[in-house]
């Protein structure tokens, strides 16, 4: 039996909401999943599951080789209670590295380290990739103040235009840039080009690199090996037990956010008391796994139903993004842990209220039921007195309005969402979100008896990029100088590589000033030539 | 039958990519659909209903009312073509208005136009939401110089504290900002707050805001009848015949565009030769009614899938926020034209490539098979020279590298994918873009017998957060100022509302220092008063 909500909005879903509303008062926390249409008997009938989820995640916490696959304990937990770590070397390592970091944003910003031209830092500019940008971005844009005492950019990616255009916008401000690599494994491409991009800018404008460059990585990991060789202003440690959609409370995220001006401590205490919230609770009152419940009910346990997440609140418009990585590179498993085959995964997208009721709630009401949604809820409006727009009522009156409003709508119509409060946008209620969500994961993937902690499907694309990129040197060596070209079928056969490969290759060539194109009415008769 | 690619890497594509691979070289477009897994006979079944959609388009393009329940003709493809506008008064009416746009901004550039201080105008605000603020933010993004005359903020939502984080940030730049309200209607609630808001702001710095502020809005409606009545800089008309999300042609986005320094000429010229490409060509070199028909195709004709876009182009990473309301809110919809009720739509979300092989692509190749994949490729890696970052391979090797790889190893999986290319990023190519999709949308539309021109679902939100609204207004008025208060029951006895809503309503007013807030073991038992 389902108990749906009633779909009139006249119909009172009051005792509904008590029931399945939990609040951590303390802080300022409050989740409702009156508006999701599980079964009656769901608590129950997973009943054995939780408590298999509860196990496993104690496991987790104490040290256990919860990524099986990768031989790896998993320890972003620790990393807010350094109490929690197995070993005393390791909690030693954690509150050396946080006091680390916090100490290099003070001297930063009392300007005890000093940019080569002696005068203070003003930028940082991140180089990262992955679980290595998302989560500084999402503290910058979420919890910074509005006019941080850095500013700072990203190069997130290996797009040569894209970083161009950064360092475009940072012109002669590198003379008081400070860049941070970040790299877990020290060893992703688009970080290493990253890098060697920001080099150059900082040459070009004739500032010494190396004395204003950081590392964050892994020990003795290629980047950290050349760090040491270069000489370079500072290097934190990454640890292999801390996945990269999960360090935003390693020195990946806390340097930026500690040289952002972001009280560090909050946003761990925040992420601290979640865990210890759902460490405790049973299952009725437990935040993380209820939403791990409801997600496996909508989802019939299969990720038959997308996650809409959508905060009321502009400073949280890229939460959706941060947990697009945590949720689908967590969750999105070909294989279960006894090796069937399960394809599992929640897709997750987002943007923020009211803005999406403007983009795409027209199809979450009307149109295909593929989804539930996620409402993000902040009490308080602005930190400022603000003033009435019209008598009576304030612009955090109406964005409450419209969540309210947005809520019901799709309910009337048997939308499902789950609503998320918090009480103000804060160091430490980010925190409290972000815990929140990784142990939902934690626990979501022993429900469904998958490995949360690895990403073995990345290395396909990887491989396969590394395979493109080689044959197309062969290609650029191969093209004829003279005559007219060679076609796509010519240059495969005598490499022995597939055709399609070399006309893209040649292709690529061609557009960037390497090889010459006489474009034929179709991809088989284009010739391509050496320059 | 399918033909599905073949699931290893060793056996070729060439045939099949030849076949289904489409080019318009003048314009530097090409199209492959040959990873997509459609059945052999879909052309050829779906023939009368691609007669049908070529129909429709051609009656739209005249001036037919496309848009039946609002009664309405649906002209954003005349923006580009005025040639193309059924009547003369309507070509006269859009050649005046474009003119007049690019005329305001060189104005605004040289100097004819100043700030109240009669300095020239540094900065842009916008205030506008959804279609009105989507357009120009993907402009701002994609195709601006990296450091344009003007910069560019928006207001896009009623959230104040995100208007007081910009607010602060453009400080005491308000001397010499120009601000655009924009909303069709003229009554959009989020538009009117954002307005007061940022008027307050120019006179919180002591500056006139009507001598800053330009309206963009129906002729007649309320905001333009307050631009009249306060003298504003300008104004310039929006028609009902252009539904908000494909606005960006009209003043809406070529005024903040010609503003910034975007050639918008070059705009809506790439617009207006993919238009005359898909509206002479027949389905098999038709791009966007191939992309209709892959769509049709992946989802069943129900949206069964998501589409995933991924942009390899840092620029275009709002493309896919862009498209998620271009496709959602056009094709999200209960009914079909004959009132039977379909839930149609196709969910749309993604970022950009490579960074999002370090998010999601773990789930999309290894996860859930609910989705295909939209690569759009740009071909040029970058203006400058550039340099290698290893011998013989730059960057943009690898940017291209990581797109060839994951296109082939989602492929290997039996994940289907598109690949848009484009030359470079341009004016030019962004319009063809927005116009390629537009196209799509609309042939899809007939495809699957829906109106894409109207968005009646989001009405009941609205409604209901304006009931949400007044309802809050009683409940403040009814809080005792003495005794214990009152609980969520009592206020909602005492209205004849209900206690949930009431409990929530009451809830707003104590966050938000208009209540007093009692907190008791759960909501039934929580105490409100009066200040």
């Amino acid at each position: 039996m389902l108990l749906r909500p009633a779909m009139s909005t006249t119909s009172s879903h009051w005792d509904r909401f008590q029931k399945f509303f939990v609040r951590y008062p303390q802080m300022g926390f409050s989740i409702d999943i009156s508006r999701m249409s599980f079964e009656d008997g769901l608590f129950e009938s997973q009943a054995a599951s939780v408590e298999k989820a509860f196990s496993a995640m104690k496991e987790l916490e104490a040290g256990s080789i919860a990524n099986p696959d990768e031989g790896r304990m998993v320890g972003h937990y620790w990393l807010r209670d350094s109490s929690l770590a197995p070993t005393a070397e390791l909690k030693t390592e954690i509150d050396a590295t946080l006091a680390a970091t916090l100490s290099f944003a003070a001297d930063v910003h009392s300007g005890k380290v000093l940019a080569a031209n002696g005068q203070k830092f003003t930028r940082v500019l991140i180089v990262g990739i992955g679980g290595s940008a998302l989560g500084p971005q999402l503290v910058a844009q979420a919890i910074t103040p509005a006019n941080p005492p850095m500013a700072i950019d990203f190069f997130d990616n290996t797009d040569p235009d894209g970083m161009d255009r950064i360092v475009a916008q940072i012109g002669a401000e590198f003379a008081t840039t400070l860049t941070l690599v970040i790299s877990k494994s020290g060893g992703t491409k688009e970080t290493r080009n990253g890098m060697l991009e920001a080099q150059a800018a900082y040459t070009a404008q004739g500032v010494d690199f190396t004395k204003h460059v950081v590392a964050i990585t892994g020990l003795d990991s290629e980047l950290d090996k050349l760090a040491v060789a270069q000489g370079w202003l500072a290097r934190f440690p990454m640890w292999d037990w801390v996945g990269g959609r999960t360090s935003v409370m390693s020195a990946v995220g806390t340097l930026a956010a500690a040289l952002q001006g972001v009280d560090v401590t909050q946003f761990l205490a925040g992420a601290a008391a979640m865990d210890a919230e759902t460490r405790q609770r049973p299952v009725r009152e437990n935040a993380a796994m209820l939403l791990a419940l409801m997600w496996y009910s909508a989802g019939k346990g299969k990720g038959a139903k997308d996650m809409v997440v959508l905060p009321y609140k502009d400073r949280l418009v890229l939460f959706s993004k941060y947990l697009q990585q945590l949720v689908m590179e967590s969750l999105g498993k070909e294989h279960d842990l006894d090796g069937n085959i399960v394809n599992q995964g929640i897709a997750v997208y987002g943007n923020k209220g009211s803005t999406d009721q403007h983009a795409y709630v027209q199809q979450l009401r009307d149109g295909v039921n593929n989804f539930f949604a996620v409402f993000i809820q902040v009490a308080k409006a602005r930190d400022t007195a603000g003033f009435e727009v019209e008598p009576g009522y304030t612009s955090g009156d109406y964005l409450q309005g419209f969540l309210r409003g947005t809520r019901t709508a799709l309910a009337d119509k048997g939308r499902e969402s789950i609503t998320l409060s918090i009480s103000e946008v804060s160091a430490f209620s980010l925190g409290m979100l972000v815990g929140l969500f990784e142990r939902a994961v934690g626990f979501y993937a022993t429900l469904v008896n998958i490995n949360a902690y690895h990403q073995p499907g990345v290395e396909a694309g990887k491989k396969a990029a590394t395979d493109f990129l080689k044959q197309m040197g062969q290609v650029l060596a191969s093209l004829p100088a003279s005559g007219g070209g060679a076609t796509a079928d010519e240059i495969a056969a005598q490499l022995g590589i597939d055709a399609e490969d070399a006309w893209h290759m040649a292709s690529h060539l061609a557009a960037n000033g390497k090889a010459r194109l006489a474009e034929g009415a179709s991809p088989v008769s284009d010739r391509f030539s050496a320059l």
